[in-house]
């Protein structure tokens, strides 16, 4: 695990608070590490069904990528193909609108990524933007 | 089970006699709770083979998303790949076109979901809205 | 189709008093025509989350095989991988435990299936059973 | 949403206090509403890298049967093959043994479930109990 969970709820904590601030809808917010898999995630009153799996796969995506997701979105405007393609062949589904944002430390070192869904993509992704400078880590929301 | 098969009963009852008066063709309707859930379903003699599948996938869209599923179809129409995205995410399908209505009580409440399909997907709409309507319950056909 | 609406709200409303006679725990009712498709389901208050799923499971394999699901568990008994294989091969679930039950009208042709899940297996099946007889059709709940 | 983020993140705290007073290896601890879908999550350091999907399908399973993992794990020695089928029909992963117990308010309603796991099954289904008294709710860790 290259994102411990203290620094995984210290994220899921800033983006609410930075959301709070700002008005946006109720969130889902999921944090991954490096290797793709769950560390944390909360899902706020209102936030609809299936809106974990929408916040995981912004942030799988990102990881799998190594790109943040509104990268992915380019790639889809341009190769929607490519991007079924890599649906199907990372085992798991990624949701190419941004949201989903590559965490890295001080050092560039990739730690994991946050996933943000239930505002405007461009909405969630200032959201986790501002959890990531919250914690003191840096954010990478595209290429 | 936050919509019992009582109002998803009166919901069907309700949808199908609306489309009986405009003379539509005919309908298969399926009522599912908020977390996405079968509790009734109904298929009407002549509604063609697989339209269980499309009224469900109308409705769960419209769940999974917390909207109504003429606001998948908008959202489908700019950002095809979001779509397709998000169906592999939810492990379901979801169908982004008129004809998923959220069902909300007076508070505002998320109860459930109705999908319609068999007629225009507009008819198909307008039914469930009067369905849910008949029922006492706020009908949300969009965002 | 080959089991229409009112018959299959007549299967479930057959099933459903069967049940409450006898005293069953809250069940859910999926009535599929002869080819697997759904015309009508029913979940009762306290009928678990995925209720829906497993009663079509039992039906579905019924209607796929042309067999009662208590005829599908004692084919799971001694061969497992038929079952699994088959549940492959059909392109999608079935249940091979007792509670799917084939219906037949009086020159044995079949017509569909009921499937219902809640209680013990043998309870659901002697209210499918009951249910189909009420009316006025043929329970096939084995070989 | 049956079972608020409030609840959810109380839940969490409470079992894994719990698990801390006992001294069990690191748990990762799921819980789902009674849709079946994710309120909060949470991997404690040492946790494996998919002990998430092993907890989500201990509480998927037990939300889906309405009935503890502990009781699908009986069922599993009884009938292997109805758990495969199972876990086919729901379209989800279901992990049937004990560590998955569902939560009920004081009246007995279904609120959701908890879902341990990182130390043996028996001290996972411990945890999770303890969690939910704590949490002043009632468990349900079997049938």
């Amino acid at each position: 695990m290259t994102l411990d969970l203290d620094t995984a709820r210290r994220l899921i904590a800033g983006t609410r608070s930075a959301a709070h601030e700002r008005g946006l809808k109720p969130l889902t917010v999921v944090v991954l590490d490096a290797g793709g898999h769950v560390v944390a995630a909360e899902r706020e009153d209102g936030s609809s069904a299936k809106r974990f799996e929408i916040a995981h796969g912004k942030a799988y995506g990102a990881v799998s990528m190594g790109l943040g997701s509104r990268a992915l979105m380019d790639r889809a405007e341009q190769q929607p193909y490519f991007i079924a393609a890599v649906t199907s062949a990372v085992g798991g589904s990624l949701v190419p609108v941004p949201g989903g944002v590559l965490v890295r430390d001080g050092d560039g070192t990739l730690l994991g990524a946050v996933g943000v869904t239930g505002d405007t993509s461009d909405n969630d992704e200032a959201a986790a933007v501002a959890g990531i400078g919250a914690a003191g880590l840096t954010a990478q929301p595209a290429a």
